[in-house]
């Protein structure tokens, strides 16, 4: 493949990759040894570990223990720098991306942008009920269930109180399982301590799933074990219970027109791809996402990628389901790819997502994993979920700190983050 | 002293305490074996460990290091409640406080609210300026720190890049002090890294003081050690300059007129006693604060007490500096008063501040310390208030986890918790 060179300064390939999540950092992972430079876009300034995003909300884990600051992430990796922005637009034409933190030339460009909550055009759902896909959400969370908790502790009607104690969880995938589970144990083994005296085993915990079943994409074995468990630890199963809209009273309001009277409505039912199809000038496919070839190519702009959930592969396999395993594959094909163009090398075949499993904890001492033929729950799967996350995140010290904080709340039953904060922003002048 | 029962349930005196600082804890502590029944409000959740308060601040420690939930501290004094709420008023003829969760009655009451900021009256320092009192103020200014950075990184224009890279420090006092030394570290271990390539090396940090001295509590040859050090690790220290007002420009303006082109004014200059006096209606003497007798009591009201920073003693020794020991030492006093009371024992005699010394740290291997006639500076002092901070951590976990962080960054020069995030709060429909 030709490459064209629109600035004289350097003879290398410019890459520019928008997004520090799975699918992005990998990306750039793989590219930090080819003769290429790279430019990391992205509107934090830190790599998410979300999958142990639900354990912030339930206040066992600090933000810091699964947000990794992109500058730490790529220090070692002399041919990458980094830019905090959200991207703005795109130029196909010229080679350009503007973001919020300056325009950027390219002559590779990767967007792997994620996904975002989806809430089916609700408006109620949308302005009240609490997402949980980024950081700032698991905070909000945390102070909004913690408060909740305060203020039943000195409501004094009984069905406040019980309004106040009841969090219903939307989506009965593999985050609303892990979600609620985690709600479930935090009020009994943890908050029912901390409120002994007021009626905080009354802590109702409802798990809502539109669909005739819950884990859609594992076992029906497993998905029956995940079940059992979820109901030992006294969350209420609601299947084919899909949210229709929150009321003018807070109230839930179930498809079937049931009412469920929570303080709290934690939304796990749906996500789509980033909105950057148009700033592509492509039509979406399903869920938002761009359409790309085997190669993760943007239709007639070879020099563009699109990876991860942003993106859906048209052709064998694909599209493939919106789980950072895909978006890590993907990246490193694509790196693999445009460290071949750099070097002058043929082009890798075709990509192919090889599945290593999935897996979702319920919980303490609970977990539920599917490799292959292998079906695993109960304690061994747990055991399995811990290592396989553990050794996943970023960083010896978070490592060590979140093997701590485990060790801590499976001993002492404690969960040390149940602060309520808020972070105020100071106005500035200019 | 006879005790007033107002309500039949109970023969027990029932104790009120506002504010779960270092005062109101240690009232709270030395009550859990009394033969009385306690009740703890504060506004916040949490307890805050603010001697660390910088350390958040400047990326090294995560919240829940350095706050605690209230709940769990009092988890195991079984005649001790918590009620989540801000002080609203105070009936003290009928023996009762109202809060924002509800209104309690009390038998004695122990106001132990602390102090808020003191801008002086200067709306543009208190509309702009970063404080750093509470937990809150902490996230924000690092939100911010790292965002001028990010800012900088990309800036075109070189007078814009020197101004997102210039930290001014009003105060310097024992936070002014730590606060400047932990940025001017933050900046030249950590985030040059971070950012090779800018000019990061450029940032300037200006620790302003009104006065002629820094330190003003300090023995001399200390402040000139602490100068020293702090110079040596590239914070300017300016005495005699006190901040007029920031400019419509944000520019930070001196008494005399000059200017530093500033994007963060951290003001560690003032604080007052939290507004409590008219609450109380008694008229307040210098610094906000409630006049007390030498056993704390509110002139003419022996069943309420004030401590810590709210509180001022008229008499021998008083009135006491606004510092932590001396509010937690009052505290225990006041608890032993009450604790005689209600086992009809003789009243102790009245407060003697017993000064253990003050110390303060200038970042990695150098703190200053002054106890009794002793005077420690440099690497022997430091490793005395590591040692002494650590051990005055509230639980196991905490003083595990900030030791890990503290040994982490010593080995590594690497702060992990610089991360930008905020917290929105969910509107809610009720």
């Amino acid at each position: 493949m030709q490459q064209t060179v629109t600035s004289g300064a350097s003879a290398r390939l410019r890459v520019v990759v928008v997004g520090a999540g799975f699918g992005g950092l990998s990306a750039v992972r793989h590219l930090r040894h080819a003769p290429v430079d790279v430019t990391l876009v992205d509107r934090n300034n830190y790599h998410l570990f979300t999958p142990l995003l639900y354990q912030v909300a339930s206040a066992l884990l600090d933000p810091s223990e699964i947000a990794h600051p992109v500058r730490a992430v790529i220090r070692g990796w002399r041919n990458v720098s980094f830019r905090m922005g959200a991207l703005t637009g795109v130029d196909l034409g010229a080679r350009r991306v503007d973001t919020t933190a300056g325009t950027l030339e390219y002559d590779r460009l990767v967007v792997a942008a994620g996904s975002v909550n989806n809430f089916f055009a609700n408006a109620s759902v949308e302005a009240h009920a609490h997402p949980l896909k980024e950081l700032d959400d698991a905070m909000a969370l945390r102070n909004h269930v913690l408060e909740c908790f305060e203020r039943a502790a000195v409501a004094a009607d009984p069905a406040e109180r019980r309004r106040l104690e009841t969090i219903a969880v939307a989506g009965a995938g593999p985050t609303g399982v892990e979600c609620s589970g985690a709600f479930a144990e935090l009020s009994r083994l943890v908050l029912r301590r901390d409120f002994r005296g007021s009626a905080m085993d009354a802590v109702d915990i409802e798990l809502l799933e539109a669909a005739p079943a819950m884990l859609g994409s594992f076992a029906p074995s497993l998905q029956r074990a995940a079940r059992r468990t979820l109901e030992r630890k006294g969350v209420a199963v609601r299947l084919g219970a899909g949210v229709r809209e929150l009321g003018e009273d807070g109230a839930v309001v179930l498809e079937d027109g049931s009412r469920i009277d929570a303080a709290t409505l934690v939304w796990t039912a749906g996500v789509r791809a980033a909105p950057v199809a148009e700033l592509l000038g492509v039509e979406p496919v399903r869920g938002g996402r761009v359409p790309v070839d085997e190669w993760m190519r943007l239709p007639g702009h070879p020099e563009v990628y699109a990876i991860g959930d942003v993106a859906a592969v048209q052709g064998a396999g694909g599209p493939h389901p919106m789980l950072a395993p895909v978006a890590m594959q993907q990246g490193e094909h694509v790196a693999r790819q445009i460290a071949a163009q750099a070097a002058g090398q043929p082009a890798p075949g075709p990509f192919r997502y090889f599945d290593k499993g999935t897996m979702a904890t319920i919980g303490r001492n609970a977990a539920i994993a599917q490799i292959g033929p292998l079906r695993v729950s109960g304690f061994p799967g747990w055991v399995m979920w811990l290592f396989i996350h553990l050794i996943q995140l970023i960083g010896f010290r978070s490592k060590v700190v979140v093997l701590i904080s485990w060790a801590w709340d499976y001993v002492t039953f404690d969960r040390p983050v149940r602060l309520i904060t808020t972070t105020r922003r100071r106005s500035t002048p200019r």
